[in-house]
């Protein structure tokens, strides 16, 4: 297990490296929150571009240093899309982060989210009771995960989690970034605790998919669970900063992108708050 | 017909409700204001999911309190899914809101326009020319209705649409929210005008696709009538109150979306002007 | 060659022109930024109206007083829909702005591309790499036009696209709009240097295809070359005058729409910095 001051220290690295670097992270994400995943990658030192079309996929894939694919706002042709881009990915070693958002609705994503288990994403961002559907679809064993739930408080719902992260995080040797009012993310043999953010983040549509977009950033610069735990550091940080005084979740949304691209990465890296065993 | 003061009390309630039981409201809506719109449910307390495949579009059906289908930027399969979630909410008696934006434009909305008389939305909404073309082409008969049409002044157009408005909402059994400089919600039996708003609306796109996504949110706690104020009571409150000292449209935008967040349910109500037997 | 003073002032003419006529530039545009698109069309006066299907194009192309294609986020049915909005747009004699972005990726965006060569757009709106790719794919001659490249300076990108921008110019009989951190606009005889904006707009999805929707708004309203220069002038205004104590690239996004809004006309005119002979 990493010591937390170790992965403060890579957090801070990545941060600043993905700021350098602008490393390109293609998209397929969903339309309601395309504009929102494109402009935090921006803000976070990325290169953001998003497509629909096979052709464009895999061009993009091969491209870039990283993708990202979210299997929201699905149209016929995306399911083409997803897939092949997910096999370019897995065929070329490149990283890249799955968002399993909205599984169990319709047959059109169980089928898009099997295939993608045969193309091990670096990472699969999701919420705590996704993350519990994304293990139960792949047929991940989380009996032999541990459970430390505790009570009904606010990490209630990320702690009954916790077993599925694990399992899947195992599955793929790669990292999964629970987010919730407490955000967790694990690589299967540690698990880091960060808090931060904000009750606004609740109040507008995208935070979860522009997570996403700014970990496929962040996994050009860093293995997986070190990119996972620096853009949620990002997110947290931010979060916080642009919910204090804030006015609507408007403007939070607004001083959110600003403090993404001004944070600074010491102030980001101190949102861990703890790391445990898995 | 319904007193003033009753019809603010249920507003007053409606928007309560809404903050207190997040009900869900899924959407197929256009690509342009997808975000708005989600973004105004998320603001007035409501959940958003929005979807473009006929499966997933019957499940979020099943599973929301209420539904918003708006028939912009369609593409080829679009058709289906509109139609199948009309038919699924028609079947299970869900309150949806439909948004016949841009009808005339093609013979695609045509189609799918008159597959939704036979499913029968709860609420309509739309501004006055879309009013008296959709009242053409579902062959209602709008002689009967009252024209109260007083010159060339800023209501002309509401009032022109006054009795298309009102032959929809008998033929539906429930509401049309006409947007305008002065707004004009209708049963068939009465008619509520409410003012307040901004000219900055008209600088923006979007205004009347969110009204429709919020009129969604509120039909999951009211009749289609209280619903459909309700929506336009807020818009007309959040707008007014947004465009005092604004800059331009973006901060407009930002400020609108905070106030629709903040919003005292007894300031909205007020927006209400006046109610006329239809 | 024309004056500075007198494009000048044809500017100052076609930014109040579009302000008071409110010309409907129809777009088919990628999904990321089809919101700032229209918002940005909106703030400049102009009407929006986004299509995505070959029957919804038509109607609109032909309604419409100019018309805006951008290749980006493309699905399966968007070939047929920009290649017979483009065609319809030809024989119709409407002037029509292409941005040709993302050109390369992918075959999908070749075959259109190849088929906007025969529709002759008005303005084609682009980046320098952008600008000697499509030059390249609809093989014009380059060898011919002037190159005045003098280091590694910022401008030097743009300076290298500049015989591709003649060349395209010249062969669509229009304009031609290189954005980068100096900004270029030629009809083939002379060539235009605008100075202005903000660094911030490499930080925020959608600039340059706000620039190609506010060109078509302008190409309403003035020939393509003056056009061009208009909307270059009012983006590199707004984004000066939105970029100075900006707090990040978000708050930048609001002040320059609030800012192309409340422009005054001769303060963006001023942004001419030189005009050369092609």
């Amino acid at each position: 297990m990493m010591r937390s001051g170790d992965i403060e220290e890579q957090v801070i690295e990545t941060i600043e490296d993905a700021r350098a670097k602008k490393p390109l992270a293609g998209s397929i994400t969903n339309y309601v929150t395309v504009d929102f995943v494109a402009n935090a990658q921006l803000a976070c030192g990325g290169s953001a571009a998003m497509v629909y079309l096979p052709d464009e996929a895999e061009a993009l894939a091969l491209i870039g240093e990283a993708f990202y694919i979210n299997v929201g706002t699905l149209i016929p042709s995306h399911e083409e899309a997803m897939c092949h881009a997910a096999s370019v990915l897995h065929d070329a070693g490149k990283p890249w982060v799955l968002d399993p958002v909205g599984i169990g609705l319709g047959k059109s994503r169980e089928r898009i989210l099997m295939h993608m288990k045969e193309c091990v994403p670096s990472i699969v961002r999701c919420n705590a009771s996704e993350a519990i559907a994304l293990a139960e679809l792949w047929g991940l064993d989380t009996n032999n995960a541990t459970s430390s739930v505790k009570g009904v408080d606010s990490n209630d719902s990320i702690e009954l989690a916790r077993p599925a992260a694990v399992a899947i995080a195992r599955f793929i040797g790669g990292a999964v970034a629970v987010s919730g009012s407490v955000d967790m993310v694990t690589d299967g043999e540690q698990v880091a605790y960060l808090e931060g953010g904000s009750p606004f983040m609740e109040k507008v549509t995208g935070f979860g998919c522009a997570l996403g977009g700014v970990a496929a950033v962040h996994s050009a610069c860093a293995e997986p669970f070190i990119a996972a735990v620096t853009a949620s550091a990002m997110f947290d940080f931010a979060g916080r900063a642009a919910g204090e005084g804030c006015k609507g979740p408007a403007s939070f949304k607004v001083a959110f992108i600003d403090g993404l691209f001004s944070a600074r990465p010491e102030d980001a890296a101190a949102m861990l708050a703890r790391v445990e065993e898995a």
